[in-house]
């Protein structure tokens, strides 16, 4: 017995009351606004063929799976993202789905990470994405949301930052540097926030970029601006069309009528995921101390090469954790500790009738009510109301039996009051 | 590519937009219920050690665990059910948890099964415990959810059938028969309403019960009223207290005005997992074609011992995959196949800002709203539309955009009317 580890796996968190009120309240959220947008719910395993997903998120990723054979010898994996198990969804699908396909999908995904705040090995994502269609408002769209979710959660101080891969490429094509150089090049890229300016230089030197080419990204990098940068990449052919596409989707989000401080075009976002093909974006917190909370893009090959023929393809995955971290870190709305809106004791088993009467008249108006299962001293029972945060207890004694009312007390105030039963709900909703 | 499944793994599903709708109606109903009774939300990790289950649930069990090293080298498997996972996270916390804690839980579990119809590998238990009361109101209580469950989901014609482990250990004490043969007789109980009387008889035989003991022990098991048992196994200790446990369940059951002919005592139900201790039921819809669709029962052992300490225990799980399959079977409700209830298409490009102004109106009003991504020919869109099953589409042309009005179209009737962008919502709303 005492052998047993009394513990979750490193990374794995058990989810209690308070944790769940806010777990529920954010995919609720997000889930009602992806409707509202018409977007339809899918679910996919949790297991999928490792063979599906082997490939598809570089070697690095490789090494944080949860990869095994199963009972009957198939080489299976606990699914990393939820994007790669729904292309598959998708292209299994072909035929039976109608195109453009809108879903959202909150499910957990698996990752061997290293653990530090906010980086989880099992952790939630909610997911949109639209399929099988090319538009620049699709991708719009997706950003649309992740500005309505955001605020509707309570968020202040967050951006999104929007980029192209198309406009990474024209970088490359400007600058005449092989083709071949491009994963290279967005990889580094993509660490310049995190590790600045000078370090990205060196990281392009050790990748073997030269002096010359190194000076002239970093410039390009410093555009802030992406009409300025029709001088320079606009005039390749993949800069051209991400400049125009990226443009696009500002015009959209204008139209909108969106806060334009909650967004902004940052050429130095690159985003390491080898499936992006045109224009992508982070979602960050300001100050919200677990990097973005969203990230996305548009994939127009990854669903396409299962099935030889064009799906274009593009969305946005949140962190469910992370969000609730700086919920809870920032104490954000205001959480209660648990969802029992009401406790009632009956002090002999007698009398447990008019208890069970009295929760169903609180129940059936939506009142969470529970019944303490056993009899109690007043004091025992005041005080587990108390440590459990319940804002009102009802007490049913003998004089409360014999004069047909309830004793109810407001734990907060700790005022009490002689009630019918069937004046309860008005006092409590009153208050 | 080629080489790539296309496929999910046997007996793992994908879910899309109108299961996804039943599923999330289903989920929905059971969490508002627990909550209503005080139940509070817990999630506990897919992975666990397999430590912590083997031996919990049975030989049989362990053939069908998806077990592996993970790449730190732990033994861990994919939780098997709810019930141990749940009961670890409680010991874990046993300091800082008050008792009694209620806590219901919504969360997938695989196992490897053989496939059947409403078999899965990957299926979702949705659970509901009272941990620390031997109360049998807590018992009770559970009862009556799963009869206000079943009704709430529209089902009229299903029992639960209750009995009690210490009512069947009374017919071993009757019979002076000896304890260690306790799991062989409830196992092969357990199959009596699967393979009839005969087998039951034949397998006692081959498990090493006299004749003479059979013959007893059918007599018994005929036996409809609890009141009756009183005479026989009434007269052993645990017969006598499972009876008047089962009696006080039976009596709490009536004065909360539930219907009856909802549930019963049947002393044939015994129910395969070694965990439980006392009353035991099963939820059955009468000719569902898919076995029970709830089961559960007082297991008051199953925390203790990691602990050191009494902590009684109760509970109950649904499945949600069964539930679905007769919903979907009987084709109960109005599922519609798609949340989308309204689509727009601007037909041209520059119309896109009204259509994203009228998608705006109706998203205010909780309306779920698809703008079309691109510019598309009428008979495309309302191709789209109806394969879709969207009841309303909304078309932006010149006309309408010289007009200042929208094209609204119920997609069922085929009315057609010309209204105000103001007045689209009541048009849709009162129809």
């Amino acid at each position: 017995m005492s052998k047993i580890h009394l513990s979750t796996l490193k990374g794995f968190n058990d989810y209690f009351s308070e944790d769940m009120i806010i777990r529920e309240f954010v995919v609720e959220k997000f889930k009602t606004i992806a409707k509202k947008y018409g977007f339809e719910g899918l679910e996919t395993p949790a297991l999928e063929y490792t063979e599906l997903i082997l490939g598809q998120s570089g070697l690095e990723a490789e090494k944080l799976y949860y990869r095994f054979q199963d009972n009957g010898g198939r080489d299976v994996m606990l699914k990393y993202e939820l994007m790669t198990s729904m292309c598959r969804a998708v292209a299994q699908n072909i035929n039976s789905l109608v195109f453009p396909y809108k879903r959202y999908q909150v499910q957990p995904v698996w990752r061997a990470e290293n653990i530090q705040k906010g980086r989880l090995r099992e952790f939630t994502q909610m997911d949109i994405d639209i399929i099988g269609s090319s538009s620049m408002y699709t991708d719009s769209e997706v950003l649309m949301i992740g500005v309505e979710f955001l605020n509707e959660l309570g968020f202040k101080n967050y951006k999104a930052r929007i980029s192209s891969r198309k406009i990474l490429e024209g970088v490359l094509e400007f600058l005449k540097i092989e083709k071949e150089k491009f994963t290279d090049f967005y990889i580094t890229v993509d660490k310049i926030k995190k590790i600045g300016e000078e370090n990205v230089k060196a990281e392009l030197a050790d990748r073997g970029f030269s002096t010359k080419d190194i000076e002239q990204i970093i410039s390009i990098l410093n555009t802030k601006d992406i009409v300025e940068l029709e001088s320079t990449i606009g005039t390749t052919e993949t800069g051209k069309k991400g400049i125009e596409e990226v443009k696009e989707i500002l015009e959209i989000l204008q139209a909108s009528n969106i806060d334009n401080n909650k967004y902004c075009f940052d050429i130095t976002l690159a985003r390491g995921l080898a499936s992006y093909t045109g224009p992508i974006w982070e979602f960050e917190v300001i100050d919200g101390g677990v990097g973005s909370v969203s990230g996305g893009g548009r994939y127009d090959n990854a669903i396409s090469k299962f099935v030889n023929r064009e799906v274009p393809a593009t969305g946005t995955s949140f962190g469910l954790e992370r969000l609730v971290q700086i919920i809870k870190d920032r104490k954000m709305g205001e959480f209660s500790k648990t969802n029992i809106e009401v406790i009632i004791l009956a002090m002999d088993k007698e009398y447990l009738n008019i208890a069970i009467d009295t929760a169903s008249i609180l129940r059936n108006e939506k009142v969470n009510t529970m019944i303490f299962p056993t009899t109690e001293k007043i004091n025992n029972f005041l005080k587990y109301a108390d440590k459990k945060s319940i804002p009102w207890a009802i007490i049913i004694g003998e004089t409360e039996k014999n004069n047909d009312v309830l004793l109810l007390k407001n734990m907060s105030t700790s005022e009490q009051f002689v009630v019918k039963k069937e004046d309860v709900l008005k006092k409590i909703i009153n208050k």
